[in-house]
C-alpha cells in the first residue's frame, strides 16, 4: 500500500541523483576530522555547510556552538499535522591514519568501479556523511514535488560523534523541549545483508569493571614461597572460568531476570533472514558457537546477554620465563546486556560472586564499574511496521527487526533525556571499512537509501 | 664423639681468626662481576689469586681457561685414604647497581656493627666469597695443626654462578673422570635459622612451558561477536582454574606419582624446627596457607610439589577499557617437582589437560616446554648423619636434613653428570641481602663456619 503521492517523489529522485552526489561530494570534501584540534575551523566549517544545505530545503536551521564543536539543528514549518520526528546524524568523521594504506587522498573522494559495483569512496563516505544525506535528499525530492513533507521533520546534527561526544548530554538536557519529537530517525547502522534492510530494535546495554585480586604484598620468587603463598593468577583463574557453566550460561546470581525470550514473530523473522551463522564464525576462522547451548548465533549476538573477559594480566608476561609469584592479577570484564536487565544489580552480582571465591588473605579492588541498561524499541508501535513495510517495498527481500550486538547510545539518551524511541535505519554494509583507510559507501546505499527514506515518511505520514 | 685431632684445629682457627678475615677482605677487594665484560680481567685475576690461595695450602692447584671465565681445580695430596670430596664453590659476584643505595664503596669491604652483632659487608660477602673461605679456612687450620687433612680432599671453584655458568657443563662434562670423587660439598645455602644448622637435601625439581590458546583469527568487537565467538581468555580461565581442585591439590593425571610421604624421622625432625608458619606467611600480608589441605607450610615448600600461574594475559591490559574479543591468551606456568615426578610425563599430561578443555575450532601452542626432576640426596648414607652430627656440636641447637623450594643445577649437575651426590651446608641467614645493595655475611658465620667444617671434615673421616 503506497500513496499516490509517493510515485513522483521516487522519480524526482532518480532524476536528479547526480546532482544529489555533488552536494555529498561537496561535505566529503571537508576534513571535519572532530577528535584532532588542527581540524576545529574544518568542523565549524562543515556545521556551516549543514546550516546552508538546510535553509536551501526550506528547513529553519541554526548552528549552535558548544564548548567543543557546534550543534546543527533545524525545523521545517511545512507540515503542521502528523507524527513530528527528530532525525539524528553526525558531521564529523574519524581521522585517516594511517594515511599511506589510503589508495587516494580520504579526502579527495570519487566513485569507484568495484566487482560488487559502483561506491563512494573517501573518509566518511559511510559513517556518516553518505548515511545522513540519504535523509536529506529524501526531505529535498519530497520538496520539490510537494512543496512540502508529508510529516514534521526536525533535524540534529553533532560533530563529536568519533570523538566521545562530550557535549552531547549537556546539550540535548539544556534544549530537551526544542529537540523533543514522537520519534527518533538515526541512520548510523547498516542493512542486514546487501539484499536486506533492517530496523535496529534491540541494542544490547554494557556493564563493565575492572576486577584486581591482591595476595602476597611484593611478588615472590614461586622456588621459595610456591605452595604456601596463595597465587592471586590462581585466584583470578577461578574466579573467571566460573562465570560460565558448561552449556555457556552466566553463572551470576539472578543474571537472566529481565532477559525476554524471542516472541514467534521476531522469531520467524528472524529465520526468514536465511543468516550464514556457519560463514560469519568461518571468517573469523572459527566453527562452533561459543554462547549458550540451545540458542541460533543470531540470538547469541543480538538478543542473548553476555560476559567477556576484555583482558587481563599477571605476574611476568615478557620474553622468556621468570618463576614469579605474582603479588597481583588484574581483569577488564564486560557484560552485553538485554531487555530489562539491571546493570546495578549484575555488577553487584559480580562482586558477590568474586568475594565467595577469593580467600579471606587477598583482597580484592573493583575499578571503574559502569553500567547502561539495553535499549528496546516497541515494535508494536504502529510507526515501526509502516517503516517495516515502506522498506520491504524498496528493496528486493523484506526489511526485518533486527538485533544490535553493540551499543549506539545515542538511542540511549533519546529515551532517557527525550522519553522518545527511535527507528535505526541505515544503509551500510559489512564491509563499507568505516574507520579503516579506503571507507566507501555503496552508490546503491545511496541512491535506494535516498528513495527509502522517501517511502518511510510517506509510510509515517499514514501512521 | 669427636676426635681427640680435633680440639687444637678448632683453637687453632679461633686464634687465627684475624689473619683469616685478612685474607677474606683481600678476596673480597676483587670485583670480579661475572657478567659485565669490563670486570673480566678482574674475574681472571681472582682466579689466579684462589690458585695462589690454595698452593700456600699445599693443593696442587690450576686455573683452567673456558670460553668465559676460568675454572680453579685443586687437589690436595696430604691424605691418601679415606672419603674423597670435591668442594664447589663461585669466585665471581653480582653486579653493584644500583650503586647509589650502597652506605659504602660496594667492593672497599669492612666489619659493621649491628644489633644483631658484626657483620662483614661488602659484595660477595655471603654469596660466595665468605662462604667458600670458611671451607678454604678449615682446611687450612687442619693443616697447620696436623700438616694433614684428614679424608682427600679437592676443590672446584667456577667463575661464573652469577651468569648462567655458560661454561660450568661442558667443563664438567670434558673433565668427569679429574673431579670425581666419592661426596660433593657445596656451600651456597644457610642456615635454618641463626641458631640452627642446616643440610639441604631436598631441592625440588622444575617443569615450566608457555601456554598459547587461539581462537578467533583477530582480535574482534565484544558487541559484533560477543557470545557467538569464543574467548580464548575464557578458556585460558577454565584450563588455569581446573589445574587444582578446592583441596589445593593438582589435579593433572598422575601427577603424584613419585611423591614421596616423609619419612616419621624427617617429619620429627622438622617439627623440632619450631618453624613459625604464620610469621612466614605474615611477613608477604598473607595468613592462609595455601598448598593442599592437611599439610604443614614447610611440607608446602620443602616437600610437595606446586603448580604456578608465573604470568598470564589476553585481550587490553592498558589504562581504561576496550570491547575488544581477543584473539589469543597466554600463560607461563611451571611446576616445582619432588622425589621422582618426571617432569616429561608432567609436561605431557598438563598438555592432556588443555586439549580437554579448549574447544575444538581453537588452536593451542606450548612452548618452550623444559624440565629438570628433583634433587634428593640420600640421607641414609652415614656421610649425611655424620656431617649432621658435627654441625650439631658446633651450634646452639641441633642440624637438621631440611627442603629447598628452589633448585640449585649444580648439586643436579654433580649427580647427572659426575653420579656424585652432595652434601649442601652453608652458613647464610635469610637477611644477607645476597644480589641486592649492602650484602654482608655475619662475623659469627664465618667464624663458627670455619669451625662447622673443620667438625665436618673430622666427622666424614670417620664415615
Amino acid at each position: 500500500m503506497t500513496s499516490q503521492a509517493l510515485d513522483p517523489v521516487l522519480a524526482q529522485v532518480d532524476a536528479t541523483l547526480p546532482e544529489a552526489l555533488d552536494r555529498l561530494m561537496a561535505l566529503l570534501r571537508m576534513p571535519s576530522i572532530s577528535t584532532d584540534p588542527a581540524f576545529k575551523d574544518d568542523c565549524d566549517r562543515t556545521a556551516d555547510w549543514m546550516v546552508n544545505e538546510l535553509q536551501s530545503l526550506g528547513f529553519a536551521s541554526e548552528k549552535h556552538a558548544t564548548s567543543g564543536h557546534p550543534m546543527v539543528v533545524a525545523q521545517d514549518d511545512t507540515a503542521t499535522r502528523g507524527l513530528h520526528v527528530l532525525f539524528y546524524g553526525h558531521y564529523d568523521v574519524q581521522p585517516v591514519d594511517p594515511l599511506d594504506l589510503w589508495h587516494r587522498d580520504p579526502f579527495d573522494p570519487a566513485i569507484d568501479d568495484t566487482p560488487t559495483g559502483k561506491v563512494i569512496r573517501g573518509r566518511g563516505a559511510a559513517d556518516d556523511k553518505g548515511q545522513l544525506m540519504t535523509f536529506v535528499e529524501a526531505c529535498r525530492a519530497w520538496k520539490a514535488v510537494h512543496g512540502s513533507l508529508p510529516i514534521r521533520v526536525s533535524m540534529f546534527f553533532e560533530g563529536e560523534e568519533e570523538s566521545g561526544s562530550p557535549s552531547l548530554v549537556p546539550y540535548m538536557t539544556t534544549h530537551a523541549e526544542a529537540l523533543k519529537a514522537d520519534l527518533a530517525l538515526i541512520c548510523d547502522t547498516g542493512m542486514f545483508d546487501p539484499q536486506t534492510p533492517a530496523i535496529s530494535t534491540a541494542l544490547r546495554g554494557l556493564a563493565k569493571l575492572e576486577l584486581t585480586i591482591t595476595g602476597p604484598d611484593k611478588d615472590l620468587h614461586s622456588g621459595m614461597y610456591g605452595g604456601a603463598a596463595i597465587n592471586p593468577a590462581r585466584v583470578m583463574a577461578r574466579v573467571l572460568a566460573d562465570l560460565h557453566d558448561d552449556s555457556g550460561r552466566i553463572t551470576l546470581d539472578g543474571f537472566y531476570d529481565g532477559v525476554p525470550e524471542l516472541s514467534n514473530a521476531q522469531r520467524a523473522q528472524w529465520d526468514d533472514l536465511g543468516f550464514d551463522a556457519d560463514g560469519f564464525l568461518r571468517g573469523v576462522n572459527l566453527s562452533i558457537p561459543a554462547g549458550e547451548q540451545g540458542r541460533s548465533v543470531l540470538e547469541m549476538v543480538w538478543s542473548r546477554p553476555t560476559c567477556e573477559i576484555n583482558g587481563m594480566t599477571a605476574g611476568y608476561t615478557g620474553a622468556g620465563f621468570k618463576t614469579v609469584l605474582p603479588s597481583q592479577a588484574h581483569a577488564k570484564i564486560s557484560f552485553r546486556l538485554v531487555g530489562t536487565q539491571d546493570p546495578e544489580a549484575i555488577l553487584a552480582a559480580f562482586e558477590r560472586h568474586v568475594r565467595a571465591r577469593v580467600p579471606a588473605d587477598c583482597t580484592i579492588a573493583i575499578l571503574e564499574p559502569e553500567g547502561a541498561p539495553a535499549t528496546v524499541m516497541p515494535i508494536d508501535h504502529p510507526a515501526f511496521e509502516a517503516a517495516r513495510a515502506a522498506l520491504s517495498d524498496e528493496w528486493p527481500r523484506p526489511a526485518a527487526f533486527i538485533g544490535c550486538g553493540g551499543s549506539i547510545p545515542i538511542a540511549g539518551y533519546f529515551q532517557t533525556i527525550l522519553g522518545m524511541d527511535s527507528l535505526l535505519i541505515g544503509f551500510g554494509r559489512d564491509d563499507d571499512l568505516i574507520h579503516s583507510p579506503n571507507e566507501k559507501y555503496d552508490l546503491e546505499s545511496f541512491h535506494k537509501g535516498i528513495r527509502s527514506w522517501v517511502r518511510v515518511l510517506d509510510g509515517l505520514s499514514r501512521v
